[in-house]
């Protein structure tokens, strides 16, 4: 079984709104001293796929295809566990 | 400057419907050997703290006040980058 650990983040420059929400309400709280807050996804996919190499490029493709927008997001993952 | 990576995820056993939802999006979209998919936050905080120290105690609390619900969800952060 290999684990592919994947985080989307939106682009810099583009507007994130979760990222200003979740900001203001850390401030209500009253923590101080916040700079910016940036909201991403986090995605753990266990895989049955029987290398390293294979595996990297399946999910290349599914962030490509379903996992991001690459248009606002971009995306890295990495692979862990042990093959076969 | 301090960035704090915090990642949240739901507890094991805890049912995770948009992981369950994904997966699904992906085995129609034709990806084999998908054992299971999870999904959870990803947040990046820009903090003004002047040591790692106080930036792990602020982040601390942020995540048991607001940022994961510690009935259904788990968190891990790091603190990275240069103090004062």
């Amino acid at each position: 079984m290999l684990i592919a650990k994947i985080y989307v983040t939106l682009k810099p420059g583009v507007l994130d709104a979760q990222g200003d929400t979740v900001k203001s309400a850390l401030e209500t709280l009253g923590f101080e001293g916040l700079a910016d807050v940036r909201v991403g996804k986090f995605m753990v996919l266990t895989l049955n796929s029987r290398t390293k190499e294979q595996a990297t490029a399946h999910v290349e493709e599914m962030c490509r295809r379903l996992l991001a927008n690459p248009v606002i997001e971009d995306y890295r993952f990495e692979i862990e566990g042990a093959e076969g």
